[in-house]
């Protein structure tokens, strides 16, 4: 094998740099969220503007752009299906989108995106919208621009632009035409889930948990699963989130509520779902090249919503975590059995809050961001209507009144730091999520069976395998093709939900 | 008045800018001994070298350079006694000492600085001097080569150059004037000590105090001193410090064991006493320049043990806080009163670790570390012969046998992340307290009696008018003589000793 080239080594070097800033970076927001005093948040607000713009200097180095340029220009990198030209592929694509953006433009996002964090804090505490209304303007005059310096596709809108960020290759166009008759079949099956005559109880969410114990069952289900924790931690935050800094340091969050605990339970598993993704990914050898970063948004969606959902709230899961919870939350979770659990965990219930809502009403509230989000960056929504579109639109898909602003437009911290054009990947997430859950349960046919004795190996080794190794290596759409044989399709999502609704409801 | 040149205003935000970078440093600095995974130290250790790189380049920049030298040729800037002229009088020294260290070296150090610091963590646990020696060997080299690049001042020595990095001004001859005479008056008063008859009880010292009520108790403390909480955290680490990073954020950290609740009450107080000078920094108009920076580490180190000693261990402080002990930590701390306390807190009792050592013998242990750490740097000790010379001199100087490693030469941080040359800061700092504390009940002739109230507002706005908000406008010597009216003596300190002795020993 002849020797690989200098200018490659000399580029992953620099990747490997500018990914160990963009670490620091994480650190910088995760504590933001966890520990950070809040008479910091200005001076942070600084901070967060200055390693932007170093960061964005590294990414968008001359040196950088001509490194990119002699790899390409060499057959040993470029060799086709190589780990290296994978990675020049990528190194690319980054180098391009990341030259676009001028260096004022990226510091005004982080510092923006900073200051309105915390506002969007204080206003969510206090349901009081008009406090973050200018910060939401502020945040999506920027983002406006960013996707006008990123530029539309032929035939796109400025929403594509944002989009591709965060889910490479995907377009408003083929989300409409992925929600569109997702949103009616789901509306059928919530209709039939409305009329059925057998309604689980949802007296086991409504226990008393004690905080403490629930952030030890927790740990301890993190254990068990195997999410190193040597290499990573569990804390506290206002909305839960998984944070990559660095080889070693993968951070989950959650949040504590003295009743429904499965609150908390289905929170970390979700963010542990990411959290193995990142630990799964091959950063000993690679920290810092494509090859060893996430592919997408909507493939990192997958494997957070395929813990929480397609394992947490399935039977053979409760039958393995009952006596451990008796353990950890004892007599008042002793009360109900691991079948009531289940039951209760997948009743199908038009909700408030995104993070809690049952598997089949979630993707109505990615639906109801996403027109949202992307009427606001087109200028056809004022951003002062939000609310009335939001509960307007509530009513509409899910048939629920929205109380406040807390519970309604201002539950999510995604358009306070400029993630805007991301709520589509959530969907994407459960869509990749159960067409993988059945491609796994045909690999590993006795997977419930392990999974009710505790052993969830076989599944995160496939997971690894499949999944995580490739990093940035294949596109979504060519990853969902290998692993699973076919063309992304809401059948499989909707055939998963089905069975849940005939389980649980007897229709 | 002329307006302040632009060369002027662009320094300050240069030095603004490089102060947030050396600020997210400490982030992530407090990051590693509070929360941070222990997988994650490989990659820490890089981010800390690439962000001391950073710093680094951002403190030696040309352009640094130029608007230095354009402000010193500036008569606005330069006027006599000005803020600006102190200012950049300071910004030069940094600058001159900046650019004598090459890149690397600066990044070895912070690299091998923070893997040194997991490595001693490690060790200390184990009492395994052997597994740190190579680390110790390591930094100290690095430290060499950096003494070298500062250079040794005509009739100086190499340790010369490191000291006069953290107490500008102060030389191994002026410590070993203060040391030696210091040395002999405090073996005579220690003399006079262990003859004495009446012994106090050191029984209140070894109550059980749950850790969640001592944290609950050192917040109250922290809160009702005044030290401002919206600015700051209370957290627990190994060795005991006080972070500042940016504006708004002053971290102290202790530790709790299950007795001798009074280790982690000294404990806060003396961070405390560090949080309260960066607090008290002009940092909202000033961050980054030097006159809204600490002065010097002995001038830090006054204002830590003023806190700790002068206050926390009078009869007056005591009086102050038994009922609330009371509160906090319940029926075992009640069993003795005020007066007990204010005994047993002020035996004198050689004793092994530092932190811990009473305020008398304390100044030995640093005389120690500075003799020890002299000899290393000049080659004269071997990192081999550490153990068995530190034992050697606690023999010596305190007449008692180090039983371990742990609780000898590993007991503190220092050395493995560079903090060579610091050491005999904290005996300086003994010194500046005890004349300052003269001074203050001087001109707060009734602060005893405020302070058994819990009024401890006076002492800190004097603290605050006196010291903290001159920054680094005037040297260390200036500031004593401009405060005490005096130059720095050891008289003051062995007053306030014998003053103790005599009160808590009657001799």
């Amino acid at each position: 094998m002849p020797p690989t080239p200098a200018a490659y080594t000399q580029l992953c070097e620099l990747h490997r740099e500018a990914a160990h800033l963009s670490a620091i970076s994480s650190l910088m927001n995760w504590d933001q969220e966890t520990y950070m005093p809040p008479a910091a948040a200005a001076g942070r607000a600084d901070q967060a503007a200055i390693i932007a713009t170093i960061i964005h200097e590294r990414r968008t180095s001359a040196k950088m752009g001509e490194l990119i340029g002699a790899c390409e220009s060499d057959d040993v990198v470029m060799k086709p299906g190589s780990e290296t030209a994978a990675n020049i592929r990528e190194m690319r694509r980054d180098y391009d989108m990341a030259t676009k953006l001028p260096s004022d433009l990226v510091a005004e996002l982080a510092r923006v995106g900073s200051q309105a964090q915390d506002a969007w804090k204080h206003a969510r505490e206090k349901s009081d919208f008009a406090a973050f209304a200018p910060w939401l303007e502020r945040m999506f005059a920027l983002t406006r621009r960013k996707a006008e310096r990123y530029g539309v596709p032929a035939g796109g809108e400025l929403y594509d632009a944002v989009l591709d960020e965060y889910e490479p290759g995907a377009t408003s166009a083929m989300i409409d035409a992925t929600f569109t008759p997702l949103r009616q079949r789901l509306t059928e099956l919530l209709n039939k889930v409305a009329d059925a005559k057998d309604r689980p109880s949802d007296k086991p969410l409504n226990i008393k948990a004690d905080p403490a114990a629930q952030h030890a069952l927790g740990l301890f289900v993190l254990g068990q699963i195997g999410f190193d924790l040597s290499g990573g931690r569990l804390d506290v935050t206002a909305h839960p989130f998984c944070s990559e800094m660095g080889p070693g340091d993968v951070r989950l969050t959650t949040r504590y509520r003295g009743e429904m605990f499965t609150d908390a339970l289905y929170g970390t598993l979700h963010e542990m779902g990411h959290g193995l993704y990142e630990q799964g990914l091959p950063k000993d050898a690679h920290f810092g090249e494509p090859i060893a970063t996430a592919l997408s948004l909507g493939i990192h969606e997958s494997q957070s919503r395929m813990w929480e959902n397609m394992v947490g709230r399935s039977k053979a899961f409760w039958k393995w975590l009952h006596p451990h919870g008796k353990k950890f939350l004892g007599k008042q979770f002793a009360k109900f059995d691991a079948k009531e659990y289940y039951a209760a965990t997948n009743t199908v219930t038009p909700s408030l809050i995104r993070v809690e809502a049952d598997e089949a009403t979630y993707n109505m509230h990615v639906m109801i961001r996403f027109e949202i989000e992307r009427a606001l960056l087109s200028g056809a929504m004022k951003v002062k209507d939000v609310p009335g579109e939001w509960n307007k639109r509530y009513k509409e898909y899910l048939g629920i009144k929205v109380p406040d602003d807390r519970r309604g437009c201002l539950q999510d911290v995604h358009w306070s730091c400029g993630l805007i054009g991301y709520f589509p990947t959530y969907t994407l997430g459960n869509l990749y999520a159960a067409q993988m859950w059945e491609k796994i349960n045909e690999d590993l046919p006795d997977l419930s069976k392990r999974i009710a004795k505790g052993k969830f190996g076989d599944l995160k080794t496939w997971l690894n395998q499949k999944v995580h190794r490739h990093g940035r290596r294949y596109s979504a759409a060519e990853l969902c093709k290998r692993v699973t044989g076919k063309e992304l399709s809401a059948d499989p999502l909707m055939r998963h939900l089905t069975a849940k609704a005939q389980a649980v409801y007897g229709i």
